[in-house]
């Protein structure tokens, strides 16, 4: 059984379990504020995609319980801002903003006072959740001819039951043939500097006895060598109309990799990841970090130099933390979606 | 100025920086005998081909000054104990078996006592540090044209002063251009799991003033995307008569990256490294770690699951710890030795 990364608590509160915690701990933690959910997706307490959209979904709810009993005008304008708060926690994730877009509409289409639209807004935030449930299990099934009995998979970040609100994007057809009784092994790349891979992927499969293998990311190219991967699969964050997509820095590496070997590489996300307003990740290249293509968040140095605070470089060495890089369509095998395993171009 | 790795107590004994606790303290601990410098070896006080080599000669001496006013025959059968002892520290490295194959041979051959040998034994030992520091001078000297003005090297592991009797072997040429004014930047990768490049090259290159920055090793590629990275300078452990060659973990997937960027790719170690007796590197693709051809090292787990004593995966999470991998020579623009910028086949 898969773990269950967030939840509504009984007092409509946001129940997360806190992923900067795991393995060492698993710790739930209850966000009763949009900002306290805002300040948790910001320092990756509630990390994934998937997972983000969905928290700030239920963080809007969370956030304006107490304007149950307010006039219409006043909801609004306080949803507002806290769709802005909540929208500035993770610049790359286009699912974040998608989920806010989304209950920002249903908001002010919905007729009443702060008491229909609170309702209207609970349940949209829960179909969110449900349809993520859901979505997860149509990429799972999907995903299921890449992972024949025997298979071993390589992976990259954590794109399981941590990230989404079901069993994950690019784990998803792992779960399903383990419950299948097929045999699968699971190289899981540790995936600095935030080794989302060695604390929660490890962690997530183990807890479901898939079987695993933690390794170091430079590990990868030799065990591809060694003809010891038969598929990568990884998530993404953002994919551009024409396939480039954005996900955990490492994944544009892997991919060469995999390319180099005859690796089938597999990009496995909702089809809510598509930014169809992107034409291509080209921009990227010339200005990473800069913002104008997909948004690459820089994230701090601290990440990189010291662990579980303590320092593993030198004092003030500088150090580079993009949070992403952005492969390019040519070299995806194909995109495991929820709406099956396709290919570029994307539309809206 | 770059920082001196290793020298002789007065009383002979064998003074190291100990680079497990670099980079947060700078502490030099007296190995007294040939067992401790094995230790130190095995635990990677001391590490770097180049280094343990030359430590291995000293520890000989350091281990057989109570035998100096022994009989020869006595002294001789202590030596290839301690020649024992030293050889099995480190599978991987050809450096130690060849300075231990060198120092038992001067023994064997020079007449006379204890005395009369131990005191060639220093000599030579001292005479290998010395070759090493020149053999690094000469590394330099021959890869100066590697790094103009401007260059942005990345580089992998420590190839520097820690990992050598001098200034290095892939950073030979950095240190050598700084020093002549060059503007040159590396980019380190913190080369997981035992983050030499972290603790141990960041540190010396802002010890020497060269500017750097520390980089999680899954951010080489789109570094290479970006043009960002000039040439490639690695380090070798051994080189197969073919020119494949073992390095750090990681380095193939580097070599593999360089290639598809058109971004050259240099191996740069003494000439000693040439183990002419593997006639390549083919057998470790089956035999990874079964050590019929390049024995491979496998470091135990905990190098990959914990950190400083904290962990950062699953209790009981299996991992894969190859200290080391394999580039085919395909991959190398050329091989920077101090006997020039060289292409294989090598002899002995």
């Amino acid at each position: 059984m898969s773990v269950q990364a967030i939840s509504w608590t009984p007092s409509g509160a946001v129940r997360v379990l806190d992923q900067r915690a795991l393995p060492e701990a698993q710790i739930e933690r209850d966000l009763e504020s949009a900002e306290a959910v805002a300040d948790a997706i910001r320092h990756l307490e509630v990390r994934g995609a998937p997972l983000i959209g969905i928290a700030a979904a239920m963080g809007l709810v969370a956030g304006t319980r107490e304007l149950r009993g307010g006039a219409r005008e006043a909801f609004l304008a306080r949803l507002a801002r806290l769709v802005d708060v909540l929208s500035a926690a993770r610049p790359t994730a286009v699912n974040l903003r998608w989920a806010l877009d989304r209950m920002a509409r249903v908001a002010t289409s919905t007729p009443g006072d702060g008491s229909a639209i609170w309702e209207r807004l609970h349940a949209e935030a829960t179909a969110i959740w449900e349809e993520d449930r859901a979505m997860c299990r149509r990429i799972g099934e999907h995903g299921l001819p890449l992972v024949p009995d025997g298979a071993n998979v390589l992976t990259h970040c954590n794109t399981g039951a941590l990230a989404t609100g079901g069993i994950g994007t690019a784990l998803a057809p792992i779960y399903l043939a383990h419950e299948q009784g097929r045999k699968v092994h699971v190289y899981v790349d540790e995936t600095r500097p935030v080794l989302q891979g060695a604390r929660l992927t490890a962690w997530e499969l183990m807890h479901a006895g898939v079987p695993c293998t933690l390794i170091p990311d430079g590990a990868a190219g030799v065990l591809m060598r060694q003809a010891k991967v038969d598929v990568v699969l990884v998530g993404v964050d953002r994919i551009c109309a024409n396939g480039d997509f954005a996900n955990k820095i490492g994944t544009y590496g892997l991919a060469v990799l995999a390319r180099h070997h005859g690796v089938p590489f597999y990009a496995a996300g909702p089809w809510s990841s598509v930014d169809a307003t992107l034409a291509d990740g080209d921009g990227v290249d010339a200005t990473l970090a800069d913002g104008d293509a997909i948004p690459i968040e820089q994230r701090p140095a601290d990440e990189v130099t010291t662990l579980a605070g303590r320092p593993i470089a030198p004092p003030g060495v500088a150090a580079l933390n993009y949070a992403f890089d952005v492969t390019p369509a040519r070299y995806v095998t194909a995109y495991l979606t929820d709406r099956g395993l396709v290919q570029p171009p994307f539309g809206a």
